[in-house]
C-alpha cells in the first residue's frame, strides 16, 4: 500500500480521471484515485495500475452511510437488500435486527451478523435494545442483557440499537438500566420521539448519543444543542427530511447524518435510498459539500466507524462515482476496492434462512372474527387511520348487531381488524374495527406487524379474513389479499414470517399487485400494508389492535 | 444520573447560572449545568444539587484538549505538569513518552502510564513508535514491537505516537512496518514535515491520520485535502500558529486540533497553554465557535475520546469557565465533574520516579573535549546555530591549533561542542565546534538532548566543560553553567535526566536563573538550553553533533 501509494508500484486498481469532491472544503480536483486490496491509497496524482476504471471526468465522493434501518421492512433478505442498494451508493449500513429479533430472538440476531460477515456492502449491527417492545401483546422472542452480551464484542457489531423505552429508561427499568450499563463505552443508538426538556436530558444522561425520530427542526435543535446526532430520516412510511432539511448547515453538518429506518424496495427503485435525500437535501438550498459530508464521513465520525468517510490515502475504499452532483446521479460504485458488478453478489457465500417455521398459528376459521357486542355500551370503539401516518385516531360507531356479533357499516366505512397470535405462544385472537381502509369486500392479511408481528387482518367478511390469515399460515408469513373465498394477491415473506426469499425485483412487483389487488377491494389507501403493519403497535398513539385486545395507549390500558 | 438529569432527585454539583457557548451552533444560552459524579446530566435548565458552584454568569465551554505533547518537555513530572496546566482550561493532554522512553524503554512508558491512572486531569498516551529516533547516536533503548504490544490494550492507550520516521514507512523497514501492522485499527498519529505529493500518499496509505508538522497553510491544506486532520502546534521551541491560523474556518472546524508539543513552564506561566492558542487565534479572526470546537469536541472526535467535548447531558464534565470568550480568561475549571483546586492535587496518591539512576557516564576530564586537527585540511566544519531555529547551518573555520588540539575562536564566536554518551554504553564523546552561542567564558551543559539525551556540553574552556558535565553526572542530569572551575547556576532533572522533581514553580524560577548565568557568561542566545538539547538531533538538517560525531544530515553521514 506504501509503496503503490508512493507511486513506486501499481496500484490493484486504478480510477483514473475523476473530479474529487472534498466533503471538508467543497473543493473539486482533477485526479486518479489508487487502490490496494480495500484501501484507497493515491488521491491527487497520477497513477497506474493493474486494473483501471475509467473515471470519465466523473465526480467521486465517499460512500454513503445509512446510520439507522430495519433491513426486514425492505422485506428481502440482508444479500438481496445488499444487491438492490449498493449499486444506488449506500456502502455502509448500520442496522437494528429489531423485527426479526421480536420473531427468532438471538438467532435472528446470529442470522443477520452471519450475513453481515458476507455481503458486499459493510453491514454493521446495533444489538437490539427493546426485545419485545411492549408487554401489550405477545412477541416470539425475549432479550436480555445477557442474551445481548455474547454478541457486544462481535467485529460487525456497533453497540446497543435504538432505545425507544424512553418511559422505562426515565423510570430506570431494571432490565433497561442494565443494557445501558453494559454499552456504556458503546454506541448508544437513541430514539426519542417529542423528548424535551429535563426528560431529555434524564434520557441522555444514560449516555444515549443520537436521535432518528425528531419530526421538526425545533425539536432538532434542542436535540442538537444537547449533543445528540441528528440522523435525518426518511423511509417509506416516515418521512422527515423536508421538516428536518434546514438544520443542515455549515454547523452542524459534522453532527448530522442521514438515515432511511424502513424503506421497501418499491421507493427504493423508484425513488433510490440515500442518493434520494442527498438529491432532495441539495434542490432544498442545502450546502452541496456539507450533504454529502453528512451523508458520509459525519456518518461514520458518529458511530465511530474510523476507517471510512473520505476519500483519501489510506482510507476504505468506498466510493461513488456520479455524472452530477447535485442530481446525485450514481453511475458506479466502488465497494471495498472492488467495482460493484453483478458478479460480486452472486459469489457470495450463501447464508441459510432461519425462521422458515415461525407461523406457530393454528389454522383458524370464520367464526374466530365474530366481535361479540358489549352488552354495557351502544358505542364501539373504532380505530381511525389516516394514509401516510402511522398513529392512530380513537373513533367510534353505532354497529349492526347480529347472530354473528358486531357487523361491519361499510357506508361509514367501519371494517373489521384482528390480530391473530403466531408466535405459539397462547393463540389468542384480538378483535374490533377500523375505519379509513375504504374496503368493501374481501380482507388483506400481513405477517408483518410491528413489533410483535403477529398477523394482523382486517376485512369485511370473516370468511375472507380467515383465508388470508390461513394463507398466511400456510405460506410461513406475508402479505396477502382474499375474495369471495380465494386468495387473489400475495408475497411470501417465509423468512421469519417478515422476509422473502425472492429477488428484490420479484418482491417489488408483487408488492405492485397486491396493491392493486387492494384497490380492486375498495382500498382506498396507497399502503394498506404499511398501514396494517402499525396497527398493532402500542406504542404508537392513539388506539392499536393486538392480540391481546383493543388498546388505548393514552391511557396505556386494554379497553375493555 | 437519569433521575438526576430528569430534575427527580438532586445533582451531585450544579453549576449555577452560566452562559453555555454551543461549539455546534455559536449559540450561547443562559442554563446551570448539573453533574452527577464524572458527568454532565442537564443543562438548558435550572438544577438544584448537594453542591452549588455559582458561575455568576461566566461562560462554559468545554475542556480544551492538548492532541500532541511531550510533558518531559515541559522539565516537569506529569503530576506537577497536571497542576501547572489543568488550571489553565486544559482537561485532556494526549502524550508521547518518547523522551523518557529513549532512556528508559517501556519503564518510561509504565512510568507515564501509573502517572496517568492517578491525575487529576486526564492524561492519554500514544507509544513511542520511534525509539531510538535514529541509528545515529547513542540512546538508552530501543522499543521493538514486542515492546510495545503489551501496552497496546492499556486503557490509557490511544494508539502509536508520532510516526516521525517517514523515511523507513516509504521504505517499508521491516520493523516499522510492524508496528503500522499491529496499530491499524488503532489510531496512528502522524509527524511528516514537508512531505507532499505522492510521498506523502505513501506515508498516509499506511492509516496514519494526524500531522502536527505543518508549518505553512498550503502545506496544512495539502494534508487536510488527504484526510489528515491537522494539530495547530505552538510551542515553546517550535510555533506554528501564526502561519497555520487561515485554515481553521467554518468548514475545517471538525478536521483541526490544538497542541502545544514542547512547552516549557516559563512560556507556560508567562503566555499560557491552550488557553493563549485559543485567544491568539480568535484575536485572528477565526471564527469563536469554532476555535473552542477545535479546541475541545473536534479534538476528541479525531483522537476517539467518544465521552468528551461537549458541554451537553451524558458527556464527560470537562468544563471551562471563562469570564470572557474572546480572552479566553479561564477562571475555573471542572474536570471530570471535580472543581480543580489544590486540595485535588494534594490527595493524588504518589507515584515513586524512576530513572534516578540514569546518568550512567563515567566522570570525565579537560582532556577528554581536546578536538585533534584533521591534518588532511585547513578548514574545521561548524554547526551554525540561529535563535528560535533548531535546524542549523553548515559554517566552516580556520582555527588555531595548539598542544591542545584545535582552538575556539571567540572573535568569531566559534566555540567547543560535545556530546557525552551518558547511558553507560560506549562511552563515546563526540567533539566539535559550533557558531552562534556567544559564549565567552565557561560552559553549559544539559542532559536534555534530543532524542537520546546524551549529555551535551558547550564552552570555552574544556576545564569548565568538564566541570559542567561532571556536575551533570552528579544531579543524576540536568542543566548548568560553569566558569572558572564552579558552576554558577543549575537545575536538577533527577527523573531520567529529563524531569524535575521540584515544584513547577521551583524549575520556573531556576530557568531563569540559568538564563541569567549562560547571558553572564556572554551568551546572546535567549533560550541556550533549549539550542543545545536540538544540537545533537540528527534528523533535523544540517549538522549535527552526536556521541558518535559530527554528522552531516544531507549527506546522512558522518563527516570525517
Amino acid at each position: 500500500m506504501i509503496k503503490a501509494g508512493a507511486g513506486e508500484t501499481p496500484a490493484d486498481v486504478v480510477i483514473k480521471n475523476v473530479r474529487l469532491l472534498d466533503v471538508v472544503t467543497g473543493a473539486v480536483t482533477h485526479s486518479d484515485i489508487a487502490i490496494v486490496d480495500d484501501r484507497i491509497v493515491g488521491t491527487h496524482g497520477y497513477y497506474s495500475g493493474a486494473r483501471l476504471i475509467e473515471g470519465g471526468g466523473r465526480f467521486a465522493v465517499p460512500g454513503f452511510i445509512d446510520t439507522h434501518l430495519h433491513i426486514e421492512s425492505s422485506l428481502i433478505t440482508p444479500f438481496e437488500f445488499d444487491r438492490c442498494v449498493l449499486p444506488r451508493g449506500t456502502t455502509t449500513v448500520i442496522c437494528d435486527p429489531h423485527e426479526i429479533a421480536n420473531v427468532l430472538g438471538a438467532e435472528g440476531i446470529r442470522y443477520f451478523l452471519e450475513c453481515a460477515e458476507r455481503t458486499v456492502m459493510d453491514i454493521r449491527i446495533n444489538l437490539s435494545s427493546c426485545v419485545p417492545a411492549t408487554e401489550h401483546e405477545t412477541s416470539g422472542a425475549r432479550l436480555e442483557i445477557d442474551d445481548l452480551l455474547p454478541f457486544r464484542t462481535h467485529p460487525k457489531v456497533i453497540g446497543l440499537a435504538e432505545m425507544m423505552n424512553f418511559p422505562s429508561v426515565l423510570a430506570t427499568d431494571p432490565g433497561i438500566i442494565a443494557k445501558l450499563a453494559a454499552f456504556q463505552g458503546w454506541h448508544i443508538d437513541g430514539h426519542a420521539p417529542l423528548l424535551s426538556d429535563l426528560a431529555l436530558n434524564g434520557y441522555l444522561a444514560a449516555g444515549i448519543r443520537t436521535d432518528h425520530e425528531a419530526t421538526t427542526a425545533k425539536e432538532a435543535r434542542e436535540k442538537l444543542a444537547k449533543g445528540m446526532a441528528i440522523l435525518i430520516r426518511e423511509g417509506s412510511s416516515t418521512k422527515d427530511l423536508d421538516a428536518l432539511a434546514e438544520i443542515l448547515d455549515e454547523n452542524t453538518s459534522s453532527f448530522v447524518a442521514l438515515c432511511t429506518d424502513d424503506r421497501n424496495p418499491l421507493d427504493i427503485t423508484e425513488e433510490g435510498h440515500l442518493d434520494s435525500s442527498i438529491r432532495r437535501l441539495i434542490a432544498k438550498g442545502r450546502p452541496l459539500h456539507h450533504v454529502y459530508r453528512a451523508a458520509s464521513h459525519s456518518a461514520a465520525r458518529i458511530f465511530g466507524l474510523k476507517d471510512r468517510g473520505l476519500v483519501a490515502p489510506g482510507w476504505r475504499a468506498d466510493i461513488v462515482l456520479l455524472d452530477d452532483l447535485e442530481a446525485c446521479s450514481v453511475t458506479d460504485v466502488i465497494a471495498a476496492g472492488r467495482l460493484v458488478r453483478p458478479e460480486a453478489f452472486e459469489a457470495r457465500y450463501p447464508v441459510a434462512p432461519v425462521g422458515l417455521a415461525s407461523m406457530k398459528a393454528k389454522p383458524v376459521k370464520a367464526d374466530d372474527f365474530i366481535a361479540p357486542a358489549n352488552p354495557k355500551r351502544n358505542m364501539t370503539p373504532v380505530i381511525g387511520v389516516k394514509a401516510g401516518l402511522i398513529i392512530t385516531y380513537r373513533e367510534s360507531a353505532t354497529l349492526e348487531v347480529s347472530d354473528r356479533g358486531l357487523l361491519p357499516d361499510l357506508a361509514a366505512d367501519v371494517i373489521k381488524v384482528s390480530v391473530v397470535e403466531r408466535h405459539g405462544k397462547n393463540g389468542n385472537i384480538g378483535r374490533g374495527f377500523v375505519k379509513g381502509f375504504g374496503l368493501k369486500a374481501g380482507a388483506i392479511a400481513s405477517s408483518v406487524g410491528h413489533d410483535s408481528h403477529n398477523i394482523t387482518v382486517v376485512g369485511v367478511s370473516d370468511a375472507d379474513m380467515a383465508v388470508a390469515v390461513n394463507r398466511l399460515i400456510t405460506l410461513g408469513g406475508g402479505f396477502c389479499v382474499a375474495r369471495d373465498g380465494e386468495v387473489i394477491a400475495e408475497l411470501a415473506l417465509p423468512l421469519a414470517g417478515l422476509m422473502s426469499l425472492q429477488p428484490f425485483e420479484t418482491v417489488a412487483e408483487k408488492l405492485h399487485q397486491l396493491r392493486l389487488a387492494a384497490s380492486a377491494l375498495g382500498c382506498s389507501l396507497p399502503e394498506p400494508f404499511l398501514l396494517a403493519a402499525f396497527l398493532a403497535l402500542p406504542v404508537i398513539p392513539h388506539l392499536k389492535m393486538t392480540d391481546r385486545g383493543l388498546f388505548d395507549v393514552d391511557a396505556f390500558a386494554f379497553v375493555e
